[in-house]
């Protein structure tokens, strides 16, 4: 397949590394900035340096880039994109991007197939991609309400892409599925890393720390405007996440205050037991 | 010297397996129950397994036990210990245990200096002790208020054996600034992990997940027992951290109510600020 990859960032860049890696695909870059294009040509993640005009003989576009400009870049590309070329993109959040992106491929005729590699680390940049980025990563797969033989040809490309560059599993689900999921196991992570770094005895961590603030401190070295984004495209379920965690929280901070001894090692108990049934 | 060891979890056990690997030290070992130490005995962790007629030949006893025991322990046994022993402790929390033992320690005559090893992990008993768990973590010492020769020489041999057996660094404090520190670096992050896993979509995070949500649910895999008391024997530094986070996550969810996109990006912006400046 010619395969153009729209935004060279961590995401996109992985994707560039890892199909030039492990397939036989041909890639083209297109990006905003040439730094990174000329970069990803230097060390051989892409085969060329691309344009909207490369678009033409492309049979799969990835959207590298965050959720807004994926969209914005398939509203204003839309024309040019074959009926043959499969759009995927990699954005963190579904419900917001997926009308959009699912009736413009409706009325263009390429398929969409939403894609979000659960994989990326607390870097930004095509410096930070890699090609093993995804190993034993889950892969999710949102498709669109469609089930002909086409339109399943075009997802079982997606996924055998997705399996051949690295990815532990495919899990396929909705938009709104999706964003729920999301909300707890990547947004309230980042959220609440942002909220402990912020406590005022923070700075003095060092010599008294160790894996337990570094795990949760981790993801607050964040890409602010990314996640502002991923935030608010995603309010309803994130915030009833917040706020199950907040009561969580009081309820720990309570039986603390009462000194209710009981009350605290049942909540704590039916923590580890969650863990446990989970196998974790 | 003659180490006394009480106590062989992964702690007790961990320095045990720690000062047979590195140092020519003799150990001899307490438990209450008798497994660990005919474990500990047949891989050669302890030279021997003792009882409380065994703190005559001390040179130091290590109080490898949850606090609350650890105080019993030595209160029990203070008379048996000679003058010249060393007590040191392995504590998570010092504010409450220190005045009752620094007190035992001027009646009976030895020398009381707080220790408080920042390794652990995720299991417990001695089955999950490591002669390297303490590879590269700091030791945060609480020495008592005594400026006499003999006292700081009981201080320099704590360190000493600290430095010999892996930790890459000593941290001295007093009992007040250990309680405030390990309540933002410790104690809280498993008060969080522990309400993170309690949201009703954890059961179904796998395939949906990644680094973010292991990183914070990780320590939610807790000791409820041990935790209960530590959190209430530290209660009011506690709860004003869960206060400050609590706040916090109120802000953020504010923030996504009210769409206001500047706020938000502004208050993840400072903490991502907070991780740089500090190196991280």
């Amino acid at each position: 397949m010619n395969i153009v990859i729209s935004g060279l960032g961590i995401i996109g860049g992985s994707y560039a590394r890892a199909i030039k890696k492990y397939t036989d695909h041909y890639v083209i870059g297109i990006n905003r900035s040439p730094e990174p294009l000329r970069e990803a040509l230097e060390c051989g993640a892409i085969d060329e340096i691309g344009d909207t005009g490369s678009l033409e003989k492309a049979d799969m576009l990835i959207l590298g880039t965050f959720p807004e400009a994926a969209v914005s870049f398939v509203r204003d590309n839309a024309s040019l994109i074959p009926h043959s070329c499969i759009v995927t993109d990699t954005s963190g959040i579904k419900s917001v991007i997926f009308p959009e992106l699912s009736e413009l491929s409706e009325k263009y005729g390429f398929p969409f197939v939403g894609c979000h590699p659960m994989a990326g680390k607390e870097k930004n940049g095509f410096g930070a991609s890699e090609a093993d980025l995804f190993k034993g990563a889950s892969c999710i797969l949102v498709p669109c309400e469609r089930d002909d033989e086409e339109y399943k040809n075009a997802v079982q490309t997606v996924a055998r892409l997705a399996k051949s560059i690295g990815f532990a599993k495919n899990v396929y689900t909705t938009p709104q599925e999706h964003d729920r999921m999301i909300a707890f196991t990547s947004q309230l992570p980042h959220a609440l890393a942002c909220a402990y770094v912020q406590s005022p005895v923070c700075k003095k961590h060092d010599g008294f720390s160790a894996g337990s603030y570094r795990d949760i401190s981790r993801v607050a070295n964040i890409n602010a405007r990314l996640w502002t984004e991923l935030f608010l495209e995603n309010s309803s379920p994130l915030t009833e996440e917040l706020d199950i965690l907040i009561s969580g929280l009081s309820e720990i901070r309570d039986a603390i205050k009462e000194n209710d001894s009981e009350k605290l090692r049942s909540y704590l108990e039916k923590s580890r037991q969650i863990k446990e049934e989970l196998g974790e």
